[in-house]
């Protein structure tokens, strides 16, 4: 049933009116609807889109879809990546049509919008114990059979008001007990002895089931290559010693998750080494941000760095903006602020400036800080701005991007709107 | 017609649908209007919102917006309060119910959403030389007399970028001559005789009116009372030498304005003192953060520390997070991150622990970082924190609070849950 859900509900978005909601869109298409505007192949730079806008890259976008599907499959990896980065349904459907098993989220309200679009497949990265969002959870379950539901379970406490929660429930609720990253990471059980001790507390209800183990790899205490690798042996040792021990007995497949975006390879490694369980394990990847990658953070970040031969992530958004003011020789500012671009871990990149049609390397403009509706601009002598000028910017973390754009124009080379990606934020 | 459109779009706020778009509300409620969500009166608590969830202090925010009415009245200012803070139709229509002249904005999209629910004067605290959107205002100003709406110029090029794309309009632009608030500060002419050579520009144009200046204290550097007020003593004076100029023969009322959230003390004082010009003068004050006020920036900040007589802002929001993991004794965490809560100020404060409807202070509970989805907690020894418990955070940066929520229970002392707010950004 999630196929025509999702026609259904991803039909609605293309028929969605073009209004005050959206920023960036052309102002005289109001009314249009998101189709009929899409239809039109409008150019961003000369058919009225106003500034700010965030131009999703067409073909980037559409490379780093195959580059990860064809990643995961070489290495034997299922891959659910992370939704959170950009809660947007059609992109979503984009990643399982390449391949994806199922999509990972962080929170309920992130599994209502997966749902409401038809995902079947949920991995919930992240401890449950919202006593509404449980029932919630456990009316899906019980409403849609093709649903499969996973989430973290990190101790005996959390197992208790999850069962508390779900009492009654016809369907069990699967969890996988998370291993933290070390010793003041951040959430998951620290020992393996408490990891049994979480995994007992499970076996000792009937409205969950211990589905396998899960950790984050990107939380790792000083991560290098061998910690991270170390620390995913301990996982993939995890998840063998509750099979010894019988743990996995009722089950299908032994869920065995870890994987960001800034270790997937040491995960590929690591999780090629697993010996033969009692049953298949599933091998899932939760790599999230290189569906739009980017011009800072995870521009450093990614693994393909370690290994070219497997190609190479492309950043694919570019943040558009205004000069509005050039006040001094060394000062200007542009239309873009906190409410635009991520600030979170490094500012935007000036990366081209554009005039009357023709683009020209940022050469000398460096953005500075940003306050909540402008970019500050330093500008070296002999660098070419103008008030009017367009100047487009890279940025820096993908989750932090898209959560500021509800409407995003997908845009080919030339400047060719063909598309608009709605989030839910 | 302002009125009308306000009534009808406002009522379309209340009609629309509760659903997936809005995160914290009960998930059972989805379908309901919200409208007759709220003539449930549900309780935060314990009517089954989800965590995270952002509450609005129904109490606070009248008393923050009875407040700065008073404080305006007293002090002879008109206020256009910021509405970039909240971008929330029916907050500005509260802040017109309670004295406002109009609302101020800083991006053209924000111009749309408040004419979209009619709001007749606009200021926009901004350069604007966007073609596209200038030409969309040119419409607006063509199509409804009653409409005002006021913009920044600074530089010679702007206003001729200004005049070309607004060729051929009916009504001239009303803009104000920006005065930079320093050397190195943000946008605005840096000295008085750039400031007359911009007001020449506009005045050999017929697409432009001069109808004041404007400018921005918060951004004087190393801001004390003594710079603040000889900055807004420069402004006033360039309001003075412009009427004595002729500048603004023509006009009704000359615009004179400034004031952000940290100084209308400051231009308080300095506007009681300005002399009578040739023409009525429109005090413009600006402030915008007041309507939530804040924990952290604000609180700092605020000009009521310096004139307690004349009352005190209060906290509006907290924000309501669930502890989903304890993984040691000085660690916890809760499942609220940079999705909803701002974060480039500071971070979070931990005010109260909620545990089977008992509240109690969250002594010895520290926020020490967010992750996307997640708050990190640091706990001192002895410190009440467990799985499952709420935990109340005070805010700070009202902007960048709003802007994470697009829909926010309005909610009483006893946690009644009265009216839901609609952002858009």
């Amino acid at each position: 049933m999630g196929a025509d859900t999702a026609a259904t509900q991803l039909a609605a978005l293309t028929a969605d009116r073009v209004d005050h909601r959206f920023k960036g869109l052309p102002p005289e298409a109001d009314g249009l609807t998101v189709g009929e505007l899409a239809a039109q192949r409008r150019n961003l730079f000369t058919d009225g889109f106003t500034t700010p806008v965030l131009a999703l890259s067409a073909e980037r976008l559409q490379h780093n879809l195959a580059l990860m599907e064809t990643y995961a499959t070489r290495h034997g990896l299922a891959f659910a990546p992370h939704g959170k980065t950009s809660m947007a349904p059609q992109l979503f459907w984009q990643q399982i049509e390449h391949g994806a098993w199922g999509i990972t989220l962080a929170v309920p309200h992130q599994v209502r919008v997966a749902r409401r679009f038809g995902i079947d497949r949920i991995f919930l990265a992240n401890e449950l114990v919202d006593h509404a969002a449980l029932r919630w959870i456990a009316a899906e379950l019980a409403r849609d059979e093709d649903f499969r539901f996973i989430c973290y379970v990190d101790s005996v406490r959390g197992v208790e008001l999850m069962d508390a929660a779900l009492a009654g429930t016809t369907r069990p609720v699967d969890v996988v007990v998370e291993l933290a990253a070390g010793e003041g990471a951040r959430t998951g059980v620290r020992t393996e002895a408490e990891c049994a001790a979480v995994a007992d507390a499970v076996a000792a209800t009937t409205t969950l089931r211990l589905a396998g183990v899960a950790g984050y790899e990107g939380e790792v205490p000083q991560a290098d290559p061998e910690r991270v690798h170390a620390w995913l042996r301990r996982l993939t040792a995890l998840a063998a010693d509750f099979d010894k021990a019988g743990r996995f007995a009722g089950l299908e497949e032994i869920v065995v998750s870890a994987g960001g975006s800034a270790w997937f390879d040491a995960v590929a490694d690591v999780f090629a080494e697993i010996p033969a369980l009692s049953r298949p394990v599933l091998k899932l990847l939760r790599s999230g941000a290189y569906v739009s990658h980017d011009d800072g953070h995870y521009r450093k970040l990614t693994p393909f760095t370690r290994i070219p031969e497997e190609g190479a992530l492309h950043p694919a958004f570019r943040l558009w903006a205004q000069v509005v003011s050039r006040p001094s020789a060394d000062q200007a500012f542009a239309n873009a602020g906190k409410r635009d671009a991520a600030y979170d871990l490094d500012l935007p990149e000036a990366q081209v400036v554009r005039r009357d049609g023709v683009e020209h390397p940022a050469d000398g403009v460096e953005v500075t800080g940003l306050s909540d509706q402008h970019a500050w601009l330093r500008t070296s002598p002999g660098a070419e701005l103008r008030v009017g000028d367009w100047i487009g910017m890279g940025l820096s973390h993908p989750c932090t991007s898209f959560d500021k754009w509800e409407l995003i124009p997908v845009v080919e080379q030339d400047g060719t709107v063909v598309d608009y990606v709605r989030t839910f934020f």
